[in-house]
């Protein structure tokens, strides 16, 4: 698998603000997360790229957030149905890095875009289609180690403190793995909290690390549909998140067997789903 | 205009959670913001709906929520494009409250969904295709009424009084609008921030109370891209966040007129773009 080298790009961006601090103004210099659109197309051998999806996301990681939104929309199933990986090149140069194009081992159908759009819409009609789909894309969500509660309520911090983004500006979602022991495996960030995923698990994917059956998830937020389904696909037995699951995330992990530890602070925590995978006693 | 009569549902979901404080656990039973698949189907006059959009939502406000995404995604203009909107009757009880049907008063295009892809690539792709666009199908920002740093000040509070659920469950995001002189007008909530958003504005297009051109409009979190282009198209001239906005989102509502107030806690905020209607010294 080939990636074109990847320039540095900022994820935060200057401006100046009127900042009011209840009696006085004042200009100043600020930053701010940089949003950006990013477009994924893909082609197979002899195919011109093709739209798949946009992102609205945080520069930086593009490829791994193109590989992990590939594998999380079911469009691949593994590095090994990667060929490449690069920016667009087109005449202009500041949109070049806005374009990624993710070049396939094997042909993609002429409708994929019409496909993603099926697919989107299956998953949300009825919850029962898109889980169905789900068991058969997603890495079998093993039994996975026994997490202590000690080590859950190490996670948050331990993640503030890799949050190098968000301390300059207030604005970003983090997603991060760690091992059952507490390690930090691994940290993303993004505005985007499906990107942050996305990146986290794209990652996993370019490293050939996947499935993460052993690994603990944590999120910065909350915890919806759509970020356990994710989940499932890179086979994480464990999600967590600072603040509170959806009703559907709850639903969707009990019956993935996915172990789901909401508002997380502090030492303390609620298990919604399969709380048999954390001892409370270590 | 026709609505179907909306049946009451329930925007928060019971479960049993094992809570652990520290030191010991005990089963309790908690309340979680609901997550549900709502699909949007839009037909003309003589044709059979077709998709047109999901929305992952919190049930609730649901023919808003539809009104709000047809404008702001601009299939239509305003509310005299709409003949009527209603649940879709199915054998199944249970999905035909998650399926709604928007009847307009004009053929839609065969390609609609393909159109609706299209839009959010080029919405994506580089900023500038988008903001044509919404330039066209906004409502003109006008130049709005001066608004006082007091009131401003005052708004977190009065939203956070309405944040019914948010109460309940921890899970939710809230936008509401005001008066130039801090009167509440208008509050949604929802798991999702677009959809907040699109509830909202879909509840002013229904009253027929576009375009907002005298409000404030305030969103609990933080404030992306696409929440300034719906925002561009129900014709705020004042964007409020509790949090952050992004680069885009500055760059976007420089463009566009709009002012945009950030971080704003505590009587304290930092405005980012089009101070001019901001009055510190009341």
């Amino acid at each position: 698998m080939k990636l074109s080298s990847a320039p540095v790009r900022r994820p935060v961006s200057d401006v100046q603000v009127v900042s009011f601090d209840g009696s006085t103004t004042r200009r100043r210099p600020d930053r701010l997360a940089t949003e950006e659109p990013m477009e994924i197309r893909v082609a197979g051998p002899g195919q011109e790229p093709e739209p798949f999806a946009v992102a609205m996301r945080t520069p930086g990681n593009d490829f791994e957030l193109a590989a992990g939104l590939c594998l999380t929309d079911g469009l691949i199933a593994g590095p090994d149905d990667l060929d490449s990986i690069a920016y667009c090149l087109g005449a202009d140069h500041e949109q070049m890095f806005n374009v990624v194009t993710v070049r396939l081992r094997t042909r993609v159908a002429d409708d994929v875009r019409h496909r993603r759009y099926l697919s989107n819409s299956s998953c949300g009609i009825c919850g029962k289609a898109a889980l169905e789909e789900i068991e058969v894309r997603c890495a079998v969500v093993g039994e996975g180690p026994p997490v202590a509660a000690s080590v859950l309520g190490s996670l948050p911090e331990l993640l503030g403190q890799h949050q190098r983004v968000f301390d300059q500006t207030g604005g970003l979602h983090a997603a991060a793995r760690f091992a059952a022991d507490g390690t930090l495996r691994a940290t993303r960030e993004d505005i985007g909290r499906h990107n942050a995923l996305d990146k986290l698990i794209g990652h996993a994917l370019l490293e050939r690390a996947l499935p993460l059956a052993d690994d603990i998830l944590l999120v910065s937020g909350r915890l919806s549909f759509e970020l356990v389904q994710k989940a499932a696909v890179a086979g994480f037995p464990v999600l967590c998140a600072v603040s509170a699951p959806s009703s559907l995330a709850v639903a969707t992990a009990e019956q993935m067997g996915q172990t789901i530890v909401g508002f997380l602070r502090d030492g303390r925590f609620n298990v919604y789903s399969h709380p048999e995978r954390v001892d409370v006693n270590a």
